[in-house]
């Protein structure tokens, strides 16, 4: 089925003129997620890493935060379903069907539609404060320390590690790296929180949450749910190439998470959590 | 309540050590949409213009396309509604309560439940061709021409115009122009789609839609969601600074709409409707 890039021609427009070229985009394309059968999420993204996508949209939901918590996944198209993936590759089809553990499955119908409906009381509320993360790992307890000089260079890193976006300029990345600066997993999405969530499902699948003592970086801003989703991955470090929001900075703040923006050069800014950034000398 | 933008400490991390400064940040705040009392969506988004991005996410979502849709629009908090917002200014609270005129209501109940539940069919189709756009504007009729120097021009012109943004770093912007270069609206927003809706809703309450002849520019990339949004307004071109997807080129050959990206410099990119980009001499 669909690549993650699509090749269509163009008009190139300059002051020499016009004419037509190739040029290469990066593919967008629907992707379902259901449990149990049940549509739960329709999402627009790149085609790859469906699984990881949909495991990690579980994780920032607050439904699962163990591989145990999921007997099976399976990619489907409109004809059937295929129970090993691997075995067809990502691109057998455009819906990811995921069964629950038995105890975990009442919490369905969750899911965006649940975002909608019911967390809509909250808008009514003086303020923020009633919009309750339910975090399952507690940040205050990672230690780790980043040294600043390392932080800097993981920008560099991540863009060197995108592939689709050097040959389309198209697209987001999540990285995660070691308090070290060693770049763990990179995904590549036309949006940023389903990179976010690719990373993240491919650390449950492995896994590897909490991931303590890890340091998350996106291209681009950060938003409050970008650092929603962190938090309920148990990441203790967020990182953005540019400007956090105002509730991103203060859902930091309440969670514990260090919130670093502008990186960029060998300069950044620190939004919460300060303690876990180093600097040398 | 909250304004656009919020200030904070921040620790400034560089090669001369750290220090703690005082920084400008992009408010991002939940809104709240509901039609008649119910809710329907709730977005994130940096307050201010609410009525407009309400009014304009209905116009995205298909259910509106003309002020006499709409038989009142109530900025609300937990505790009251109020019917003039204009007397109180935008920041009363974070609903926004839409009548619709009746015949219109019985559609109520859409939005992104809507789309979650029931368009997620459409995922197990052969392909994203069943993902049916109900265009109530024929923009193929839309014959202007808009020359590709005055393209050129909009993205200064636009980031000139962009408020927040140059005291934040934090904001999207979606600007609407004429095929002569002149800004008549811009909106600005953590989210880049939240800014076309609120570019959209405006032009809706000045009984302005189909947007004929009009250019709407958005800063970074063209998505599937912002192509579709342009087409239920009528607008028949669409410019973004950074790269489409490769759906936003597909809806938009499909629906007549002129696609431009990669608007940098002199130069850019024409995924489709060429013909309306004119070069002189």
């Amino acid at each position: 089925m669909a690549g993650r890039t699509a090749r269509m021609r163009v008009t190139r427009v300059g002051v020499e003129g016009r004419g037509e070229r190739a040029d290469l985009l990066a593919a967008e394309e629907p992707l379902g997620i259901r449990i149990d059968g049940q549509a739960v999420s329709l999402t627009m993204r790149t085609p790859g890493d469906d699984i990881d996508l949909a495991a990690g949209f579980l994780v920032s939901e607050g439904i699962v935060a163990s591989p145990a918590d999921i007997t099976a996944m399976r990619v489907c198209d409109g004809q059937q379903c295929r129970h090993d993936h691997r075995e067809y590759g990502d691109d057998v089809g455009n819906i990811v069907d995921i069964a629950l553990r038995p105890g975990l499955a009442v919490r369905t119908g969750l899911g965006r539609a649940f975002l909608t409906s019911s967390a809509c009381g909250v808008c009514g509320k003086a303020s923020i404060e009633d919009l309750h993360v339910p975090g399952r790992f507690d940040l205050s307890n990672d230690r780790v320390e980043v040294p600043a000089t390392v932080l800097a260079g993981m920008p560099d890193t991540l863009r060197h590690a995108q592939r689709v976006f050097e040959r389309t300029g198209g697209l987001h990345a999540a990285g995660l790296f070691s308090a070290a600066g060693d770049l763990l997993a990179v995904r590549e999405d036309v949006g940023r929180h389903n990179a976010v969530d690719k990373v993240v499902g491919w650390a449950l699948q492995a896994d590897l949450l909490p991931l303590t003592g890890r340091v998350l970086l996106v291209s681009g801003r950060a938003s409050f749910e970008l650092v929603l989703k962190a938090v309920l991955a148990g990441i203790p470090v967020l990182a953005a190439v540019s400007a956090p929001s105002s509730l991103a900075a203060r859902l930091a703040t309440d969670a514990g998470l260090t919130l670093v923006g502008f990186l960029r050069g060998t300069s950044m800014n620190v939004y919460s959590g300060a303690e876990r950034v180093t600097v040398l000398g």
